[in-house]
């Protein structure tokens, strides 16, 4: 929707709150993200690659025996991407907050088999997880 | 201790099981990690500028008005730190999962100022956030 005055909304930390199209487009350009979730009853953090399908689900390719294969589906996670600059110290990152599903459908499934897309690990990967990108939010350090 | 046969361990993943000392070696290679931590009973991750003090503990900057320097003191939270290569497909990652303390001990402070240690955002930013390095898990792709 753009913003109409040209002035970039800050939030209480001084980061520039980016608009949902920034968020997309940021998401669009990258490759790896990080999973959190709770798993028993402890937060943990998982490296995973990525691929968007059209703007609407993150999708993450991942392996039956690993945590997102098989204890996170169907549980909220936040699905962070970001692009932090030490020297500089400039960055952006996204987060995607939704549940975690697994493709079962064939049809979405051979779909989600075209995309540019492979798993960390190098087991037997055959599961796609997937989350909606409905509730995007971003920052950017001025 | 070390792996006296000169053998990885593996997990169910294919993923290379890091050691402790390896893990702390690749902590003290980095500088920017994931917070990941449960908020309003949503998971969130966020990216942190950190450095270690000794072998012990990871020290975050942060701001008062932020959520880490705020909400997340006392909780248990995963720290994150990777490097995953997507074009050669290699990479680590390495999680501490511990309470996180605000320092609040002036000498503990002025130490922890001394540290190469800038926040991201650029508000006013006076808060040190310690996590104890006990906790910690990395996998390498192999």
């Amino acid at each position: 929707m753009g913003n109409p005055s040209g002035h970039h909304v800050v939030d209480d930390n001084g980061l520039q709150v980016l608009e949902h199209e920034e968020c997309l487009r940021l998401l669009r350009g990258s490759y790896v993200g990080r999973v959190g979730v709770s798993w028993r009853a402890l937060p943990t953090v998982l490296p995973v690659n990525y691929a968007l399908d059209g703007d609407d689900q993150i999708v993450i390719r991942t392996g039956a025996g690993s945590l997102l294969g098989s204890a996170l589906t169907e549980r909220v996670i936040a699905f962070e991407v970001d692009d932090m600059e030490p020297v500089s110290h400039t960055g952006w990152s996204v987060v995607v907050v939704g549940r975690a599903r697994m493709l079962t459908d064939p049809d979405a499934i051979a779909r989600a088999r075209l995309l540019p897309l492979r798993p960390w690990a190098s087991g037997d990967k055959d599961l796609f997880v997937t989350i909606e990108t409905r509730i995007v939010t971003g920052r950017r350090v001025l």
